[in-house]
Parts: structure tokens; C-alpha cells; sequence
């Protein structure tokens, strides 16, 4: 597929179906948010404006929305599938297939990636997956909202998915980019520089200067300085002291 | 806040905090995925459109945006936050802040909002936040997208981040709602009509009967037939043993 980055094999296993999709704009919003997350193989069955190829929505994903398989029909749009998944926001009708919560299901879907071609169906803005739609499926998928009567955006809702499916369990427990600490000395350096200048501008009363140099050096410490940020307040302090006569 | 329904109290101490949008669509997006997953409080900073609140993108979120809190600088909008976190793309320029992926900074969000105000900014479509817009945050928060240099769109962006907030790990781990499996005396009942049938369709060779009947035992069982559907295997078979003359 040229133009179509894939980063991962499992990935390339995956099949997102969009069926009877009404907006184009929600195509080229699929598209993108596959092209986010390193999916690529799109299909499209009975879509209501065949212009979806042209969305601008689809922003830096044109090649994949380009490369886009359209289809007539459900059966043939997932017929390579070894499991076949619809998403739904089950707040419509009784539901006739297991109904899995998308943390769960994202994990039964990934297992089934690893082997073999998966088909995961978004239905219509207006009216989702059709029961005739769904009768294609092993399982239903549904994204935890708080309220099943008001539906997500289909663009978000696919967004949703592929995050779930690429999430990364183990960054959860990941520590941030570390800021390297100020030095032990560039902390006392400013504590001793700030206590010039607090002594200078009259804001130390000689009786209590011991507990105040105390206090002082402790809030420094909670300060929490980075490294590079020490010789900026250093500076700073320098001029200041200059200032009030040091 | 009338018409807004919140579900959790440590929820309510969420700002969405929209910087210079340009698009009110998209404001009514990321109003209709506050909604999806139980937030309610939304803030609007220098917005390039300012007839957001007449976004129809917000679907079922009218209310929600009507109550929406309009800002003339990003100083006053974050002022409540004790913990306020800016969204990047970071593929655009050399970051001063800790960067932390959505999975591990969504942790650290939701430690904070059990306690206090947090707010998460979100800035334009086309710039992100501006440098002095992130100069207001303690850290910044990546979605772990597979091209830094591809950005995702704005309204997807809000509805990810809210969902991993919101996001059960438990879930994970879940069960699907179990279909009850027939029991096994209805799977024998259906393996002796379908011998039946079998036998009298000619199918089954009588020096080999007792081996085929054992394949066709366990293949009634791999096909984990649910409770309420051995009634109509049941029917389906009678029907057909009566017309192959049983």
C-alpha cells in the first residue's frame, strides 16, 4: 500500500469497516485517526456519499483514505475476517450478541491481531449497526459512556478504538522525562545568596536570623530547583544583591 | 449547573480549558465527548468564533455548552487549578516542560482531581499552545500517536484524553456478559436427532457409525451452542428428519 506507513504487522490485521456512513467529513476522520495510530487498511461499505476519498478531514492521512477498499456489501467487506467485531453504543435496542466493554474487548481483539485478519464495523452517525449489520458479528463492542442514550461522535468513537487497541498497558507504570535536580551546593549557594539579600533589605529581624536561615534553606529545598534553572536564579539574585547593596 | 449531569464528584473538579480554538465544531465536539464521559465543566480562552455555544456538533451537550465559561486570557481560566496540564502533539518544537504519555499523566491527573481543581488545556488546531500558553502548565501530556509530525484532530484529542481519565483498568480484566450455554442434555438431544437425519440422509456409513456418531458428538459441543438456541436447533432438526422420513 504506497504512502501507507505500517509499523507494526499486527496491525496491518486489522480491517476498519465503515458501513452506511452518512458524513464523508467521519471517513476522512477515520482515516486520520488511523493514520494517529499506525492502522491502515480502511474499508467502506454502502457509504451514502461516495465523495469520502476527497475529505479533508482525512488531513495528512490522503494516501490511506486513497488506498480506502470500497464494497457494496457487509459480507464481502469482512468476509477475510477470522473475527468480526461491531461497535455500538447499546443504547437502542436488545442486543442479540455478547456485548463486551472496549478496555476488554480492545484485549480479545489485539490476541485475535496477532494471528489473523479482524474486522471492527462502525455503523451509521444516525442509526449505528443495523441488526442485519450485526448479524455478521461474533461480538459487540461498546465504549464505556456514562449515558447510553446520547451517542459519541463516529469520528471520536473510532479515534477511541484504535487508542484502546494501541494503548500501551505498560506506559501506565512509566516514570515522566526526568528533570535532572540542582546540586546540593547550587541549592545553598542560593539559599545563601537569598539571605543576603532578605538580610540587606531589612527583611530579617538579628534576633530570629538563625531560625529564618532555617526556614529559608527549607523552602529552597521545596522548591524542587532543576539544574539548569540554578545559574538563572543565581544571576538573578546576583543583580538583586548588587542592587540593595551588597 | 442546571441540564449537566454529573456522575462523580471528583469529575466536577475537571476544567476543560479550549485555547484559541478556531473551529466551533470543535468546541462542540470536545463538549459532546465531556458529556460521553461525565465532565462538565468547559472553558473557552480567546476562541476564534465566539457563536460556539450555537455549535450543532454538540449534540446531545447543549446544555453543558451553554454553561460553558468564556475567558479573555488563559491566567484567569486556570486560576483554580492546583494542577494544570497542557496537551501537545510535541512534534513541533523543543518542549521546556516534562512531557508524560496520556496513560501515565491521565494517572497523575486523576490522583490530583480526587483532591482539587485540574485544569487540562487543549490549544488551536493548527498551532497546539502557544509557548506562553504553556508556560501556565506544571507539565504537558502526549497522546502516544505513532507520528509526532502527523497531529490529530482536536475534537478526537479531547475525546482520548477524557476516556483514559475516565477509563476503568479493572475493566480489562472483566468477563463479557456470559450467554448461558445449553445444557448438556439439550446437546445430546440435538447430536441424536442429527444422526439421525444423518443415517437416514444416507450420510452415514453403518461399518463406521459408532466413530462417526463420536465425531458428531464432539463436534455439537465445540460449537458452545447457547441455552436459547437449542430449542431452534431442536425444531430446525425435527423438521428436517420429518421430511427425509423419520
Amino acid at each position: 500500500m504506497p504512502g501507507v506507513k505500517i509499523s507494526e504487522d499486527w496491525k496491518d490485521n486489522l480491517r476498519v469497516v465503515m458501513v452506511a456512513t452518512r458524513n464523508p467529513l467521519n471517513i476522512g476522520a477515520a482515516a486520520r485517526a488511523m493514520a494517529n495510530f499506525g492502522f491502515s487498511r480502511l474499508r467502506v461499505v454502502k457509504a451514502y456519499d461516495v465523495a469520502f476519498r476527497e475529505a479533508r478531514s482525512a488531513v495528512g492521512a490522503a494516501p490511506l483514505l486513497a488506498s480506502a477498499q470500497d464494497f457494496a456489501n457487509l459480507a464481502d467487506a469482512v468476509a477475510d475476517g477470522r473475527l468480526v467485531v461491531g461497535t455500538t453504543s447499546a443504547g437502542r435496542r436488545e442486543l442479540q450478541h455478547p456485548l463486551r466493554r472496549l478496555e476488554y474487548g480492545a484485549r480479545l481483539i489485539r490476541r485475535a491481531l496477532a494471528e489473523a485478519p479482524v474486522a471492527l464495523l462502525f455503523g451509521s452517525e444516525k442509526f449505528g449497526l443495523s441488526n442485519e449489520d450485526m448479524s455478521h458479528c461474533h461480538w459487540l463492542m461498546r465504549i464505556p459512556t456514562v449515558d447510553p442514550a446520547l451517542s459519541m461522535n463516529l469520528g471520536q468513537a473510532v479515534a477511541l478504538c484504535l487508542y484502546e487497541l494501541a494503548r500501551d498497558p505498560k506506559a501506565v507504570e512509566a516514570g515522566p522525562r526526568k528533570i535532572r535536580a540542582a546540586a546540593a551546593g547550587d541549592n545553598e549557594q542560593i539559599t545563601t545568596l537569598l539571605m543576603d539579600v532578605l538580610r540587606r533589605s531589612g527583611y530579617v529581624n538579628p534576633v530570629t536570623a538563625a531560625s529564618t536561615e532555617e526556614k529559608v534553606r527549607r523552602l529552597v529545598r521545596r522548591l524542587d530547583i532543576a539544574a539548569r534553572d540554578a545559574p538563572v536564579l543565581l544571576g538573578m539574585l546576583r543583580q538583586i544583591l548588587w542592587k540593595v547593596g551588597g
